[in-house]
């Protein structure tokens, strides 16, 4: 099973408090890049992968899908997104994704923000998704970039220019990253970028786009500290169909 | 025009000195996983943009190739290429990249090696590749990875405890770099991961495969000094269908 890090109090409190658990997608600078890869859900029947405080199930909701169901492994998530409303078309079920089944031919479009950097099997999780995915359907889905997860010390490092670089070693070692970011010992798991677009072709995807994601000039003018992520992508956002 | 670096004395002096100059393919270390990219040549027609000394053209030949084409900018180059051997498949051509036009329909496959990142304006360059594959046809080519191409001053680091990380800066600001590799102010393109193969979507080309290159356990034994190329990606190979 997964690390249920979100179930770790001191890890929720810290999550909890995040400018995009608070402020929902539009407090996420990479959500314009990432909702310009989705297909029109008018109608669509949406699975949400590591749906969080479902932030993204409400909003595909609103955007006319016909029904959306978000899937955690977090009981806490879970409580706070059925907190934050009702919705007739949406429903939420407690599942370890690397335990995932589902049923085949099912959705119109799969979408996962920043989750599955936390599984280990991703080949598997893949071909689970490939075959639950309607003719002509799209997985659409974000990770931290491997370029910002590789290194074993991940942090800006300053040159003597006050310029500030990104230190990269160990990219090609794939594997277990273990990081303090809200709570010690959160893991997560480093494939390089190669790894994870040939699993997708490997699983009967069609690539579609392939986004680093990068503030734009309006995003950094209004939220300066910004700036830093044009010296090394952190985010990768990845859309495909499945034909 | 694109700069023609490989017609300065002093850089063909020092490319003339390199081990993949000398020793063909089998000295460049990712020449194994480039080749398992490539499609059956029996009977086909195949097309090398930046052939240098042409030593993909004649293992092309050797390979069952029915006809090859080296295409490079350099006079140079295309000299040396001459003279190491005549096939009767084999031809050369002095073109520039920039300004390539193609017959539509006419080559199963499309290679390059470490030349489309001198390019300018790539997507010009790959419609005119896309038109000129017969339907099945492929494109398999290496650039340098954007992660080394991207920083300011490209060079390892080595930290307190000795350990080499690749400091990656700039990365999100594409457009010319200028280094100084065999001759002073050589200059190459840089382009994000993404915008390199949604170019290539764009295009209509189909992804089949993206490797970032890293050494085998086997290379290391034998050289060593290849292993600091598993820290960072330096080199990516990309192959992609013509459907």
């Amino acid at each position: 099973m997964t690390q249920n890090i979100y179930d770790n109090d001191t890890f929720f409190t810290g999550y909890s408090q995040l400018p995009r658990s608070v402020g929902g997608l539009d407090a996420a600078p990479e959500w314009p890049a990432l909702r310009a890869m989705l297909p029109d859900l008018q109608g669509k029947n949406v699975l949400d992968l590591g749906c969080g405080y479902g932030w993204f199930c409400r909003w595909a909701v609103q955007a006319g899908a016909a029904r959306v169901l978000g899937v955690d492994v977090s009981e806490k998530m879970l409580a706070q997104a059925r907190s934050m409303g009702n919705q007739a078309a949406l429903g939420y079920a407690r599942l370890d994704m690397e335990q995932l089944t589902l049923p085949p031919a099912s959705y119109d479009l799969v979408y996962s923000s920043l989750a599955f950097h936390y599984i280990e099997d991703y080949t598997t999780l893949l071909a689970t998704i490939r075959q639950s995915l309607k003719p002509g359907g799209k997985l659409v889905f974000s990770i931290e970039h491997p370029i910002f997860m590789a290194p074993r010390q991940p942090g800006w490092l300053t040159d003597a220019q006050g310029r500030k670089h990104w230190p990269v070693d160990s990219y090609q070692q794939q594997g277990p990253r273990i990081s303090d970011w809200l709570a010690p010992g959160v893991i997560k798991q480093h494939r390089t970028l190669g790894t994870t677009l040939n699993a997708l072709l490997h699983a009967g995807f069609q690539l579609e786009q392939v986004e680093e994601w990068g503030p734009t000039d309006d995003q950094i003018a209004q939220q300066p500290a910004l700036a830093e992520e044009r010296e090394r992508p952190m985010l990768l956002l990845i859309g495909c169909g499945a034909p």
